[in-house]
């Protein structure tokens, strides 16, 4: 049974409405962030709260012992957008308890798992423990747009963010009771493409048919993005790709991951996508152009007779070793710029990027992880995967900190990151914090 | 100057935002469709308001002599969403003067133009005059949404409606002071599709490059709705279009339209369409495949990983003669069965339709409404064109009634109809008044 005072702090944190892609929810950010920092100060910890041009972060940390390891944990408080909000079956920042599963965006992601090595920690110093190692947790609150202002706090808190090790849950599990370590992740890069056309919005009557539709036009540039065959149709995108090892293939067709599950899982009429390769390998090791929004013309009830002025289109294209995000937007803007007729007028915006993770599962923390993680699920033997999502500031880790990043994840396949109805199990929310005792005590030894 | 009774009416009428499509406004088109009524009352006519399933109809009429002409007048008073509100100078349900032109939503489309027949009218009978011929008006609230109720009323009302000639001022002039007869209008087919994928939005990290993207996926059904020489690429989609007379497009080619004139309307960067063909061509005698809305995915500020679960898009399709709307939406339907893909379910849901015009231009009528344009115009010759856009209601009153209908139309190419800033001026306004009163007078003779 889990404690209540455990459960009670969970709920707090999923209360708050840190959606940090929209500025409205401002005020939620900051008020989210308070309650971080002052759960680190009521353990006694070293807190403080940084501004930033965007969201604040939370650093905390224990009294340093030269003779202890350091291990950095990293969490982020903020979550995705909810909509569309009609799909959810009960208001997304009023958690809800479900046979013991908590449903709340933010819940999986990433919340429920950073707060679990929080309460972890917690408890070890309740108990009157020392702590194994020195710790650092860092805290921020733009994961989910990129993590703008995060590399920029590293490099200006370099010496004090110093570490061995740096440790994220924010990743998958394969399934109930089996214990995950993620050694792989894509990276990501992200665009908005506008087009224009007429100088207003026309009668579709009056001058279809001698008009460019802007809308039409983008539909075609997004269908040019692919060719028959479902591979990326970008000249030179897959020129720095790194092949698959023969070890990675075999062992992962042995996964308890079937083609039958992940059509349950997603409810699609059928899987798709580039041939030669299955669907984990598609989702894990390759590359791909994704259509996340596009928007033009009428959208209520009934029929509108225009002809938009404009229309607009939100890419992320996820990557894999050893793909650079800016080499290959700049190849995407070029075969935009190249198949843009010149009927519209085309703004292309950047968003934010990551470089794809690799780290070595043989290295002496990547085995103290898989230990620590086996020994949190009753000791069932660890998975070893990639994932298909990225978490940029992993990248930022290695470059600027010098360090590899351990990827523990939490998260079920059905936990419904990023979708209406996301949801923890608080079974995985109490491994989480069993997680941390013996991770720590593993990654000291 | 403008008579400020004829100014009243005309800002009382723009004051109700009758927009048909949209439910919510379901109180707002009953109003307006009783201040019609009253109108007609206090002007001494018989006059009904007829429910129906959707929006009522407002029928009036004048006390019938067998020895004279019956001519019956239609109008809408129904008008097309107002989005994008952001770009109104003006609320659109506030009608607003400026320079002589009156600017709301409607203005032009049709209230100013209904409105000037009936003043005409009401001038005529206040003069101590008797009408040259028997008037039924017909003033209906659903033309922006394809007329559904209006068919079956004028079946069941085809002995009151009987007449020998309709009536309707809701098409353009060329320019300012040019008096402009349409002899033919393009029909209509319109449909929506909706793509459905994954049973809920997917994190596209997670599951983008095995799951398909139903957005994506509708983006290349929607450019496959056109060849690469801007033809609709559907299977025997032109097979009934017939071929433009050689008269007309003679007489076209010197009419005072020009592409620079085109392209600074419309603002667009350049124009485009099917070769062979002039911009007027295109516009007024080529059928068109138009994309007016598309809707999927995230559509905020900033950016969601999402791989969304459906998307959907509108269209319609402008049909010339002898094009028939439903074979037509057949076709295109077996089109898109044949182009969806098994890794997405497609829902079909049909539109509104209406059927392509044509009326002989040299008729006694055709003659008659030529000459009443010319004298309302201060002389000037009478420009005989057709037009891109719909009046499904007109192939109806043919079948039903078995009568012809003239378009004579008041709205300027810059009057913005179906878009933001719709404005009539003044003067058109007035033309209009004194056009009826010459119109019924030609007609008797």
């Amino acid at each position: 049974m889990i404690e209540q005072r455990h459960l009670n702090d969970l709920l707090a944190l999923l209360r708050f409405a840190s959606v940090s892609t929209d500025p409205s929810f401002k005020p939620q950010m900051k008020l989210c962030a308070e309650w971080i920092t002052l759960k680190f100060v009521s353990m006694g910890l070293e807190c403080d709260t940084h501004k930033t041009p965007g969201h604040p972060i939370v650093m905390a940390r224990t009294k340093h012992d030269p003779a202890k390891k350091t291990v950095m944990i990293y969490g982020h408080y903020d979550v995705q957008p909810v909509d569309p909000l009609n799909l959810w079956t009960h208001p997304p920042f009023e958690p809800h308890l479900d046979n013991k599963v908590v449903f709340a965006r933010g819940a999986t992601d990433n919340k429920g798992q950073f707060l679990a090595h929080i309460l972890g920690v917690q408890e070890t110093l309740k108990s009157g423990q020392e702590l194994p190692v020195n710790l650092i947790f860092l805290i921020e609150g733009e994961e989910e747009i990129g993590s703008p202002n995060l590399g920029p706090f590293i490099e200006a808190h370099k010496k004090e963010l110093s570490c061995d090790i740096v440790v994220i849950s924010d990743t998958g599990m394969l399934a109930p009771g089996v214990p995950t370590f993620t050694y792989g992740l894509r990276g990501i890069a992200a665009l908005e493409i506008t087009l224009k056309g007429p100088g207003k919005d026309l009668h579709s009557g009056i001058y279809g048919g001698a008009v460019a539709n802007p809308l039409a036009e983008l539909c075609r540039l997004i269908a040019g993005m692919h060719d028959a065959s479902a591979r990326v149709a970008v000249e030179g995108f897959y020129d720095e790709v790194r092949d698959l090892e023969g070890w990675e293939r075999e062992a992962w067709s042995k996964l308890p991951i079937t083609d039958a599950q992940l059509l349950e899982l997603t409810g699609s009429p059928s899987l798709v996508g580039e041939k030669g390769y299955t669907a984990v390998e598609r989702t894990w090791a390759r590359p791909t152009a994704e259509l996340n929004g596009l928007t033009g013309g009428y959208q209520g009830d009934g029929t509108k007779t225009v002809l938009p002025s404009k229309a607009s289109a939100k890419l992320t294209f996820r990557l894999v070793p050893d793909q650079e995000p800016q080499v290959v937007l700049n190849r995407v803007i070029d075969h935009l710029k190249k198949h843009c007729p010149s009927s519209v007028t085309m703004e292309i915006k950047q968003g934010h990027s990551g470089r794809p993770y690799l780290v070595d599962p043989k290295s002496s923390y990547g085995v103290a992880a898989q230990r620590a993680l086996s020994n949190a699920f009753g000791g069932a033997p660890c998975s070893m995967i990639r994932e298909g999502g990225s978490i940029p500031i992993v990248a930022s880790f290695k470059e600027i900190l010098g360090v590899d990043t351990l990827l523990l994840g939490l998260a079920l396949p059905d936990c419904c990151a990023h979708s209406p109805n996301e949801n923890f199990p608080l079974e995985n929310f109490e491994a989480g914090i069993r997680l941390n005792q013996e991770l720590l005590r593993e990654l000291a030894s």
